[in-house]
């Protein structure tokens, strides 16, 4: 696994590979999982194999990935957050795990920051879902399977599986293939044939 | 304080704690301050007691934060932003200084970045308040005390004392008490009990 | 020309600056330019004459960047970006170059990631154009000539000439002038004078 340095920079090891200008401080980083320039991973984060994570993005204690998750340049991943497999966390997305956060040193907070509970939302990204570039995801949300959050959404409840949300809040404005692109007509995907059925909202898979 | 090595990067000492990969290069960081990896604190900034500049964060020579900041990760402060007290800067939180920016380069700008009072205009977040994740404060704006800015928001114009604002552009939506929960009816706060009184278009504790 | 040290860090050389903590891999980066703490260049990327990349940037292989181009902290500008001379590109500007991203890993995406010319979708930036604070830029967009993005806008399509845009997606709310300042009655700039005409929704300057 990853090794800290004196310097607290990583080195490269046979199984994990962190660039020499970043930190790498969790021991329980799945194989083939490479961690880039000035991205920190910190200890008690939990990473599967063949993740990428790339240059200034940081992975919190409490955070954990599935594996082939993308988690591109600066992107923030915090405790509480939970990213299942397949995931693309887009450049700069932002996750939050406090709905009302305040300075700790503020008086006025008084015991609210003494116990996780407290203020801790737990956030979850299911399988196989993006998020674009810049979006921010407040805290406590689920964001279904498949789903795509456009670039600069700001999420604010539940995405169902397969939706397209977009905006300040993000609705939904469409609804997206397993393979990314938006679907047309007849919920059939011009891309790759995948066809679906929507019942009761919910977008599901023709066999 | 803090110490510059000759890698440019800096060592802990007594009283601050600059983490090894980071950089605080100010004479005028406060007692119990902590700078985080890859973060940059620059000569001319003053930094008040018991802050925490997180990973990725940037404070500019001429910004100015008060006792027990909380700036977190890739948090922007630029010169001419005032912080004062117990202030929170969520993750990714941009402010800026000027309104109708260009390329210095650019020779239609003529002698305008010749002079800091041509285009800088400053910002203020006032006591208590709070900055969720990736807001933009464009500059000239003051935050007040108090005040909770939604995740998300682009705050472009004066935000009141206690107002919750969200959105692009941000407008007021609700009315935060100074732990940070919002409002229930009657201006008391569900969370800690505090009571308030709106006079004038302006929240005011009740005593 | 920048020299790659052994830690993977570029030396200052007589014409290009890379500070210590950078990261320059490119060596086609033009006379005069800089590129400050935790910024990276990557091979491949074309940088000319007297830029600055500023803080935590990132420069992919694939991106050009033409002469006196400010590259504000945080920003992000990929393969498939070209911009061109004398533009401002401002603290947390994400480009994007693939409209529909899903993880690589995931198998729906079939031969999707195969070729770049299945996904890759190019950006371009016109001369003197400003992106404001922590703006997104959606893949396959061109931004005119002059054109101001307000702080944080997100751009959907096409900018033209002068426009300035705002919102999430961003919609023309003014014109800007040459020199940045939104122009006044009769298209004429309160700032430097300059007179405008606007013939087939399109604004040029009057000789």
């Amino acid at each position: 696994m990853s090794v800290v340095t004196e310097s607290g920079r990583t080195t490269v090891d046979s199984v994990v590979y962190v660039h020499p200008a970043a930190i790498c401080e969790s021991q329980r980083v799945g194989e083939g999982t490479r961690v880039w320039p000035f991205a920190h991973v910190l200890d008690g984060a939990v990473i599967g194999r063949d993740c990428n994570i790339c240059e200034h993005a940081y992975v919190e204690g409490g955070a954990t990935l599935g594996d082939r998750v993308i988690v591109k340049n600066q992107a923030m991943i915090w405790d509480g957050v939970a990213i299942e497999d397949d995931v693309f966390i887009g450049p700069g997305v932002a996750f939050t795990n406090d709905r009302y956060p305040r300075s700790r040193g503020l008086k006025e907070t008084g015991h609210r920051y003494q116990q996780t509970e407290n203020w801790l939302a737990p956030t979850t990204v299911r399988h196989g879902a993006s998020i674009g570039a810049g979006a921010i995801v407040l805290a406590g949300v689920t964001i279904g399977q498949y789903a795509s959050i456009g670039a600069g959404s700001v999420v604010t409840r539940d995405v169902p599986d397969h939706a397209i949300v977009s905006g300040n809040p993000a609705r939904c404005v469409a609804w997206a293939c397993s393979c990314g692109h938006p679907l047309g007509e007849h919920f059939s995907c011009p891309q790759c044939d995948r066809r679906f059925t929507l019942i009761d909202g919910a977008l599901g898979i023709e066999e």
